[in-house]
């Protein structure tokens, strides 16, 4: 199948060409690098050493034996997704083109417009090219779980059956989301919903959960090949974070009581999930919404997780709590619905313990990369608008 | 109080700052000229001639013995907000500086964007300078009706409680917008409400119906202080549309089956509802909806009560079913709660005949300025992305 990845330069975007190159797909990118540009912003870059787009084409084809055909620009552009959908014209879009970070949201009015427009309009365009020039091809675009917020009932995947005053409905879940980012993916889910039933397009909507790994499967022992893995305040996710911490034995820092239930799965079911998605599509017409994670944890026990692991490879670090920059819950009841797609065939991992072990060990080779940029594990972006380094808080 | 008014140069907006100085308000207005720009886009202009702004604010304090202090600009330019806001120092904001056309950001992809990121934008805006100058201020936005669509149950006033899988919550009613404009009001609506919450801020959310007519209390005789009445098929409504067509002759034209149901609410009303909301504003950190009509009405019945007004003033006028150029369901259950604003005292006109006619009386003397743009009058933006003229259907 012909699936285009926006954002093919990040996190997900890379390991995902390799992944779906691995089961045989052909695969087109986009991207304009904002990633690189952000990171750098914060005073930061990935854990990771990662090469140039360029390059990487070049690796790429070194270890598949298989081109990505790849467009460099800006999503928020007509004229290039216009062009891309005609050159290229997907079977399937994997929309990873957004900016995927709450703080970097937060920082000011600038930066809370630009994230909801940068958004909104990239994901605008997609749909017009789908409606143009290839209506039957499959959206899935990534979503996040922050959508729904914490609300204090069970969350059903997207859509709920409901009785009011004595009359039934199936409605959209109302959305609780946190942030100006979070905000910006609600948004963009919404005009999905909107145009698959105007134009009568397909997508698939992924409430992701947390993401945290360096690994997928199948991956070639070629460095180059690695995705990027963020570590500062915006770009850089719990696990993921934590890990980075432990490798530079800097504690690790759960932000206020520390009992946030997230959904979270590792790296490489998230490559599996993604192609049980796009290898079983919707219906034309049809917009369905999949709650994807593997389990529920609280972020003080992953915490705590990441600290044994760190132990058995002889790394010493302590968990010491931070002022939280977020205005979040810190204790709530958090029973989100995963069902879909297990429905699919997702067969989750289920070891969380040995993939963080997994990314320690790649980790501590680039110790010197996150103690260059140590500064930027602790947050500053707070949520009331002040820019101010959060304190440790007392046991 | 002083009231700043955003998009105080429209058919709203030049109203209620004329309505509210009655009231003993000091009025700040800011405008762009852009519904001006967009009518034009349109091929039409307004039925009652308007003068220039410089014009408009001559004539004001000549009758009113008032000034409106006006900034000319665009709200997407936060630094033009913020001086307006030190300038100024507003008690209430009411934003109508939005687009408030479906058709218009049915267009095409260009204009689905356009409305989408300036509507967004210009509310962003208005939150992070009340949140840094004016904290306690009081946002009155103008939201619309359409946000909710219609589905197959009661719609309250934003929020709804309910029970699911035996937990209980009370959440913001899902919206089912039908147009990019309608959703953008929702993204408008998500973002306040967030805002509230996380800064404390306080905020009005009118989900208003569809407004008629060209007076309101207490207006001095001076022509050049009418607002605008727009009849073309982007920016004029359904009832100003209809009395638009029967003062030249031509047939009134409700779309498709004409049985959509909506609220409706004269010009004048509008008005007392608005100065209820801003004289009776929401406790800090409080985000409430009002829905904001008189009563609800079939389209079909409506074009009825035109012809019959026209009728009695020897207009003789047909009415003829002509194609929907939107998609919407026209045959519906349709029943919105409406009571928060009677509970603050308002006191409903309760007479559409006698506002028709008071309307087609005012729009007969201008009868050349609407037959000079009758082609306006028939819409050709088709929501399936086609631009063709709806044509006549059989009876």
């Amino acid at each position: 199948m012909r699936i285009l990845i926006t954002g093919v330069d990040g996190y997900l975007g890379w390991s995902l060409a390799q992944h779906l190159t691995m089961r045989g797909h052909e695969i087109g990118g986009a991207d304009a690098y904002f990633r690189r540009k952000w990171v750098e912003e914060m005073g930061s870059w990935s854990a990771t050493p990662i090469v140039s787009m360029p390059e990487r084409l070049r690796v790429f084809k070194d270890n598949f034996n298989k081109e990505i055909r790849f467009w460099e620009g800006n999503l928020c552009d007509y004229n290039l997704v216009e062009k891309i959908f005609r050159e290229f014209q997907p079977a399937a879009i994997v929309h990873f083109g957004e900016c995927p970070s709450a703080p970097y949201s937060m920082i000011d009015v600038h930066h809370a417009t630009w994230v909801q427009n940068n958004n909104i309009t990239s994901t605008m365009n997609l749909l017009f090219a789908m409606r143009d020039i290839t209506p039957n091809a499959h959206l899935v675009k990534l979503g996040t779980m922050g959508e729904y917020g914490t609300p204090d009932i069970d969350i059903p995947e997207g859509f709920f059956e409901i009785e009011f005053r004595g009359r039934k409905a199936r409605l959209s879940f109302p959305r609780q989301a946190g942030s100006w980012y979070h905000w910006s993916k609600v948004h963009g889910s919404n005009n999905i919903m909107f145009a698959c039933k105007l134009y009568g397009l397909r997508a698939t909507d992924i409430m992701q959960g947390v993401v945290f790994g360096t690994r997928i499967n199948g991956m070639p022992e070629d460095e180059r090949l690695w995705s990027r893995l963020d570590f500062d305040q915006a770009f850089g996710t719990a696990i993921n974070r934590y890990c980075c911490q432990a490798v530079i034995g800097h504690p690790l820092t759960p932000y206020g009581a520390g009992h946030q239930k997230r959904g979270f799965l590792p790296l490489r079911d998230s490559m599996q999930c993604l192609t049980l998605t796009l290898e079983n599509p919707p219906k034309p017409g049809e917009y369905r919404v999949f709650n994807q994670f593997e389990e529920v944890y609280d972020i003080t026990e992953l915490a705590d997780k990441v600290q044994r692991a760190a132990a058995t490879l002889g790394l010493t670090v302590e968990v010491r709590h931070i002022e939280n920059p977020r205005a979040e819950l810190e204790n709530h009841y958090y029973n989100p619905d995963h069902k879909h797609l297990l429905d699919l065939g997702y067969q989750p991992s289920h070891d969380v313990d040995a993939e963080i072990t997994i990314m320690l060990k790649d980790l501590m080779r680039y110790r010197n990369r996150i103690e260059a940029k140590r500064e930027a594990l602790i947050p500053d972006v707070r949520w009331d608008g002040r820019r101010e380094k959060s304190r440790f808080v007392k046991a």
